[in-house]
């Protein structure tokens, strides 16, 4: 069975954003079993969506399109898709309920005429509810090939189909493909490959594949089997020899848990309380910490202290060491990580300062030196890193970095 | 002149990484003018990769290819295309020299024998120096097609595009399409749709294009015209038009500001701080304003208050606000507000209190309900909304209205 993934949209072709949506589906596919040899991005012109959509049914079983399911006028993907198949739009009342009643919750926001063209959907069409916009998916069955229908924005896409659209591409499988992802933290891409170069060498059944994520790498090992327990029996000896192999830098073996989890669930294990000290985060590591649904229990307050006199002020960090070290040193850090958990009360703290960039740096502090301080128990430990990206992801992988560093203390900590 | 990408790799059929380069490309064409209608990804298959050179070469005058040059077997973007248009491939003498070098320079690594296949080029084709690899970029001009190859690594991509396929490009074009983007907060894509209805009917140069962003609506209007200055003549009016419809609402028309830029950029102007104190956005608001570099004029600290306790240590939330209506009130998200500009010594202050879900909501104060507060030179405004997205989502629309909000409240200020 073959897939093949249409996302529709001039911001696409323009450049505006980047298809993350495509590398989504495409991992989701591959764990899925089905392979992919086409990708395509196509604008919200009528011709050239029906030329690219027929193209793409002549040569794939499915055709996953992501894209142009909005109210405005330029959103034609339904319609295009529909003339297709040959099915008439008709306007679903359960459809319509729905949206109605998105508007009334959003209060803020009013119905505007042009919404009601999303209660269209296509004859005999699978109508998949989206429970983060008013779109609905779409599944269009002909004869030998099959439409989806996603709409674009991610937060909309991702739930629908980890809900709906992969359990329903796994019953049409003819033999099942199972498998299992393992996460791992403080080690980079290439390191990870290495040491797993030999098991990528002579994989048959089954295989791994790596994913490089910001400041991650994870590990898909996927079985193709008779049946789960079948896959379970090649999948398990597998996953042993990966945690003989990195041990500790895996986080976690649930695909939908984040590093913020897996450290928020060994400070829930042990009663421990966190808090943070930023400086050029910003609060990106407090708000990723509050990602975690049950966070309250461990995370009570954080501090956001960008100026040096904030730093005095909120954590106590001696004007000495400001000026002697400076903001972004060592002993800034300490002092914010020591501080911050003094202040809050709490068990652990991790404290971020660094020049994001891309300005503010000098040939002795460049943009990307980024220092974490991480205070637990009356320890303090602080790390000094060197990022190389722009001040996003220099951002980014500060948090990540943090989030790390308390993982390996906490653990560290047990042992 | 239209352009075309075909990205050429198997990692992006696996979703093994996001196509950054595409959306890099494609913003630089249509920053060149250039149109393009079609993207599209596929393997190093032989046979799939000359099927979509072939459709790309036939539907579009330029196809930008990327990846597949490497020193390996599966590696046959460049045979490919020389083949498709007729020429052979011979040993060039100065790519093999460069070869050497970049081994000489690099030391750790060691060339072995396949690594003199990039060394090969299509007859009669323009060879492109890469600076930082070694897969140099080729330019194959054909009677009426052009095929650009470049290597797929994004750090020896964007430089070669940079300094020689850009101005490539640039001596090509007979005439230009130009755009401008105005960019609009605090109204939906609908209602912004309907209040630009009868000029989206008439349109056909320029045109007018909205793109939906998480609390935010674009508009892109976009000119064909023999040059710049005419363009400008062409777009310029239509620009009028949408500031007498939206006035301000539309807070930049530059393409690389962001909200959190313009709303920086007000407080500066006027000389005025900001401060924070969040409870479930918990650092993202400030997060995100940490995302302008220079921030450091307007912003000093912020407050994550997370907890009852730390809302009113912290900021001085009265218990019996707390405890008559609740954390998430108006009331509460009033005296952070007031509290924290207070804490701070700020002229303004934004606070978010809410319930971010899936947890935590009753029929009374359900999951979505936030109260967002600014405090602005001794007058504090709250406002109520209800999200309808899923936890993250939530946070991120409080995010967008915190800052809408003060923005609106800069302005009102003003007038």
């Amino acid at each position: 069975m073959t897939v093949e993934l249409l996302s529709v949209g001039t911001e696409l072709l323009l450049g505006n954003i980047v298809n993350t949506n495509a590398a989504y589906l495409a991992e989701k596919c591959a764990a899925l079993g089905l392979s992919s040899y086409y990708q395509s991005v196509v604008g919200d012109n009528e011709e050239r969506l029906e030329e690219a959509v027929r193209l793409a049914l002549e040569r794939s079983d499915i055709v996953i399109l992501s894209g142009g399911l909005g109210p405005t006028k330029d959103d034609i993907t339904k319609e295009v898709t529909a003339r297709i198949f040959g099915r008439e739009l008709y306007e679903d009342s359960h459809t319509k309920e729905r949206i109605a009643g998105y508007f009334r919750h959003m209060k803020t926001a009013k119905v505007t005429e042009n919404n009601w063209k999303q209660a269209l959907v296509p004859e005999g069409a699978v109508i998949v509810d989206n429970h983060n916009g008013t779109a609905p998916g779409l599944i269009i069955e002909g004869e030998k090939k099959t439409a989806i229908l996603l709409p674009g924005p991610p937060n909309e896409l991702k739930p629908m189909f980890e809900e709906t659209i992969a359990p329903y591409l796994n019953r049409l499988q003819p033999e099942g493909i199972y498998s299992k992802m393992i996460k791992l933290c403080g080690i980079g891409e290439s390191k990870a490959e290495t040491m797993i170069a030999d098991l990528m060498e002579i994989q048959t059944n089954p295989t791994i594949a790596p994913y490089a994520k910001t400041g991650e790498v994870h590990l898909r090992v996927t079985a193709k089997a008779a049946d789960k327990n079948e896959a379970d029996k090649l999948i398990q000896p597998v996953l042993e020899d990966l945690y003989r192999r990195f041990g500790n830098l895996i986080y976690t073996e649930e695909e939908e848990l984040n590093l913020e989890d897996a450290v928020v669930n060994i400070l829930e294990e042990r009663g421990l309380t966190l808090t943070t000290a930023e400086s050029c985060t910003g609060g990106k590591l407090a708000g990723r910490l509050v990602n975690v649904a049950g966070v309250s229990g461990v995370f009570n307050e954080g501090y956001i202290t960008y100026s040096d006199e904030a730093k005095n002020k909120l954590l106590g960090v001696s004007w000495e060491t400001l000026k002697e070290y400076g903001a972004v040193s060592s002993q800034t850090a300490r002092e914010m990580a020591e501080g911050a958990a003094k202040e809050a009360g709490a068990d652990a703290a991790l404290s971020v300062t660094g020049i994001a960039g891309p300005a503010g740096g000098t040939e002795e502090k460049p943009a990307g030196l980024v220092f974490i301080g991480c205070y637990l128990n009356g320890h303090t430990r602080v790390e000094e890193f060197h990022f190389t990206g722009n001040r996003e992801k220099n951002r980014d992988y500060a948090v990540v970095r943090a989030l790390t560093l308390l993982r390996e203390e906490l653990l560290g900590d047990r042992g």
